[in-house]
């Protein structure tokens, strides 16, 4: 059938198994196609495939609302809900998003990106559905990765305790975004192996006749014989102790298994966890053999070999200039550990995981336990090491608060993906660390110009024995700049002139500092003057360097990639108004208070007004005498 | 013997069983006495007396480390480690910190106050240990209710997996702050009940004899039979399954009970989970019988009568100001939810729950979950009042952000306890959250001058449908000023001038409203006439009366009781700079960039600079023209 043609999901009803097949198929050709060109999550989806058609036959979306967690893997579903046509535009500006999202359709209710949220949002409408007396199933889809972050932990203890209707997809794939740890990935383990627990009802039955009586305080009563029965069944109590009805393990590549098994699962009263299994790539042989995640989500790739395409000579990734710089390092510093939240391969941990395995520690998509870890560690004089994204950090924002700052502990925190990231969007713009980060006491944040100063801050980060110390850098390659053989310390708080200049001062740092640049080289041949200086510590600010500029009296302009709202720019207006510059002119460019969708770094930049051109139209207007004159 | 001769807990090792129980018996009197005229948190410490004699018997702190989640139960452990001494000043300004404090003592290894952090802190110390190829314990001690809070639970599924050596002793008193809700604690009611593991090891040999041979694919293995006899015997796979060794139940009021499970847990290879039941409050009748929480954390008692020592004619609480104008709004708008993690009793939702039973859910010490919850809910168009402490809001941030700003829900976070808490210190002053709030897109924020504006801006907040709205207000009680009957809606975005001036404007909000206007009075009598501003929205601002004030160039302080970085004063020179008014004099007050520890909320606020003399002599510098003609 003609994907471009569904318009909602409804013509499965009456699709038999085999025609179902067909279509998994043609909707494998069609992710693998399309995804070659832009770009996308194609091994969650592939894995997805006859789950997702099964869940849309046997329910009503959208009043049966699917939960999507995470959301990466919500292709196949965009595609029943009738969005193929625009998959050309998937994670381009303007184009399909890459997760859920609610004004693109009724089907979405719920927008993620973010992992582990699908079940507590799943509690929260199904309050709602039983407080109005509605009928409706409740289908969370969540991963055996997501499920073990924390909040994922928390509804799963409510949820059960509550015994609300809902049905829990567990997608179990063995793997999320790397091979997953963690004891419940055990538990599950053990699951996959054992037989299915619904089909046994009769047997139990059989075998509690045919157990013999065993006295005293050992068997008391039946349901004790039978709990344990349960257990030596299916190993499977551990969600039956949370107030689960477990069903499974499902084939989740089998529409047979699955429709018998969603018809038990619709049957069954209150919370019922829905174990399946798939297969992470299924049908794409690149993506199905792969076991370390690069399958996970890629850019465009060559179908018939299954190479990424990839730009040729790219300067060193920023994750692997950091990682590599720390694994140096650690070769001569004992109390380096390294620390990730299930993102091993994002942050290019692998050689120094290879180099260092009893030093480095992939603790699972738990962002809170893996700061808090870092901080244990430094009590005992370690030097923690936590590699984590920007937006992920925000899920861990109490732990630096709590447990890192305020104990003042000599945690390095490397703040991957920092800025706009482009393709991922609003859930995964990385631009509040600064905000969130630069009211914590004890905290010194900075972020390098570029990847040569990159590896003299992290090896200032290591040095730095004071307390809590970030480095924010951003996703993506390089310059590609000539790089010093020895690493060297750049003071704490100091910032460097990269030109100078008379009549304007642009105060930036990281990856805004080219367009700064530029911007003063166009402003030169107007006869503007303006001095450019790398503000490369966001805190604390270089106050000596910061003062001479505000007694000079000369105009300031702060830009940064992030948020405007208590960012670098409020620091420097802070600062002037603290020490009584209070006839500073001040101005400020950055990321305004708005969330911003996914597209390309240099597309959001330019609808935002972070370019060159509109840095040296605001000089302009911020040194109206030097344009009179020019 | 004398507590206040003891230094450290050596003494402990040559004491008899009975010797302890009379050294029980003594502490628990001390505590009493001394609690009784500070106030502190008795019951969970009353509770503790055993198991704490107990671990520093069995253990040598501080080379084996004991780690108190979230605290509050470490006074016995205090008075066992030398600071007997300093009881009289408990929780007071420079005095004894009602929770652990590194620079205390050497046997303060990791400081708390927020939950559920211990096992993480534990996993990092575990890792130190080993990497150093050291000797010693490492034993967080953690309560059932802690235990659900996600990052523990984070930490539970890495510690089972990583197979570190390590005791967690769960301190199963039944509840927490709360009665405790969810299946975990369900799990842990059934292991209250059940035989001892460890001491059924000859009897499981037994068993396994007699059970019959069953053939097929129902009991294929040997192992599989053995774990199914485990769980027959203790129900307790739950943590077995996690990958720990559970010992257990164990009478944490009994040495000798205490004793042999504690020997038998240090010969134990890998994670062991030992589950000591304990009475909180024991041994002083009305916290013994509390079933509420009300002898959880206390003022002032009277010893005899166990009656609290409470201010007569106090004003309402604000948070029962708060949850009864909900409570009563509820009546007659079907879409309100109330949700709780963990404080019913502190939030003051008693009312609302015994009104509502099925629109009020305590979802146990889980922040995130809570927040989540709230914005699932939103998305079925009902209006959710998650009503959390300004600190607790923290573990929170990233459901704020991902889940509740970003989709722009229509949630109404009622932040209690915002501003300085007093008494409980560091950990919990609630000063961050304009910072960590004010620069996320659609948040409103805003503060009541009072409780009659409170009651008239909650009503505001649950009319609001337009995205999130926060309303954070104090701890402690109102004014008790003269309350409205009917229910106002307050526009948002708009400030109230409380008093007309000329020479300056201080623009604050709450509980810096009263410093204001007395700082205004006495400025009066020295001929500097200032205008003072109710500034009740910090987000957003009112635009039209700030940029009345910016042009008629007045000088301006802003105050808030809250960290400057990033905070109200910062929008205020956000907005002029932005405006164009660079020649704004324009000062701040609030709190300087340090964590502020414990001590009553005036004299912290003296020490910061807060008052109103401070306040007068600030405006009388922004005013030297005035200053010189008066």
């Amino acid at each position: 059938m003609d994907l471009l043609e569904i318009k909602d999901p409804g013509f499965l009803k009456n699709m038999t198994n085999s025609q179902l097949e067909g279509l998994s198929k043609e909707i494998r050709q069609f992710l693998i196609e399309k995804l070659s060109v832009t770009g996308g999550h194609i091994g969650p989806n592939l894995g997805v495939v006859e789950l997702t058609l099964a869940l849309h036959k046997c329910f009503d979306s959208p009043k049966d609302k699917m939960i999507w967690d995470v959301g990466h893997q919500s292709y196949v579903h965009k595609i029943l809900t009738g969005r193929a046509g625009e998959f050309d535009t998937l994670r381009q500006y303007k184009g399909l998003c890459g997760f859920p999202k609610r004004n693109e359709s009724e089907h979405d209710v719920w927008e993620t990106g973010h992992s582990s949220t699908s079940l507590s949002a799943a509690m929260g409408m199904a309050i709602a559905r039983d407080l109005k007396k509605e009928k409706s199933y409740i289908l969370p889809i969540i991963g055996d990765g997501a499920l073990t972050g924390g909040m994922a932990l928390e509804a799963l203890n409510h949820i059960g305790d509550e015994k609300k209707n809902m049905i829990v997809v567990l997608n179990d794939n063995e793997m999320s975004i790397a091979p997953n740890v963690g004891a419940l990935h055990k538990v599950l383990g053990k699951l996959r192996t054992a037989g299915k627990y619904h089909w046994a009802k009769d047997e139990l039955e059989y075998l509690l006749k045919k157990i013999p009586a065993v006295g005293g305080k050992l068997a008391t009563t039946a349901e004790r014989i039978k709990d344990s029965l349960k257990y030596f069944l299916v190993s499977g109590m551990f969600f039956e102790d949370l107030g689960f009805t477990y069903l499974g393990p499902v084939d989740g590549h089998n529409f047979e298994d699955l429709f018998e098994n969603i018809q038990y699962a619709k049957k069954t009263e209150g919370p019922v966890l829905l174990h399946v299994l798939t297969k992470k790539g299924k049908g794409f042989d690149p993506a199905e053999s792969d076991t370390v995640g690069t399958w996970h989500g890629t850019g465009p790739y060559k179908i018939d070999t299954g190479d990424l395409i990839k730009p040729v000579n790219a300067p060193p990734a920023w994750s692997k200039l950091v990682s590599e710089t720390v694994r140096k390092l650690a070769r001569t510093d004992e109390r380096i550990v390294a620390i990730t939240p299930a993102m091993p391969v994002g942050s290019k941990l692998e050689g120094f995981a290879q180099e260092f395995p009893d030093r480095m520690y992939d603790v699972g998509i738990a962002e809170q336990h893996a700061a808090t870890v870092a901080a244990g560690l430094a009590t005992q004089d370690m030097k923690p090491f936590l590699a984590i994204y920007s937006t992920f950090l925000q899920r861990a924002y109490d732990q630096v608060v709590h447990d890192i700052c305020r104990q003042n502990l000599n945690v390095f925190i490397g703040i991957d993906r920092a800025g706009l990231v482009g393709a991922d969007g609003e859930t995964h713009q990385g631009v509040f660390d600064i905000a969130f980060l630069r009211h914590l006491p004890n905290m010194v944040l900075m972020m390098p110009k570029d990847e040569n100063e990159g590896q003299h801050m992290v090896n200032t980060a290591i040095k730095y024995d004071a307390g809590p110390i970030a480095m924010r850098f951003p996703r993506g390659n390089g310059y590609g700049v000539p790089m010093d053989s020895s690493l060297k310390e750049i003071p704490i708080g100091s910032w460097e002139v990269l030109r100078k200049g008379t009549d304007a001062a642009i105060l930036t740092f990281g990856t805004t500092i080219p367009m700064a640049m530029e911007a003063a080289d166009q402003l030169e041949s107007s006869g503007i003057s303006v001095k450019v200086i790398n503000a490369r510590f966001i805190k604390p600010l270089d106050e000596k360097m910061l003062t001479e500029l505000l007694s000079q009296e000369m105009p300031i302009l702060t830009i940064e990639e992030a948020v405007l709202q208590g960012g670098f720019g409020s620091a420097v207006l802070e600062f002037a108004h603290d020490h009584g510059y209070h006839h500073a002119a001040i101005d400020r460019m950055g990321i305004p208070d708005c969330f911003i969708e996914h597209g390309s770094v240099g597309k959001l930049l330019e609808e935002i007004g972070l370019t060159s051109e509109q840095v040296a139209l605001k000089i302009q207007t911020m040194t109206p005498k030097k344009q009179k004159r020019a």
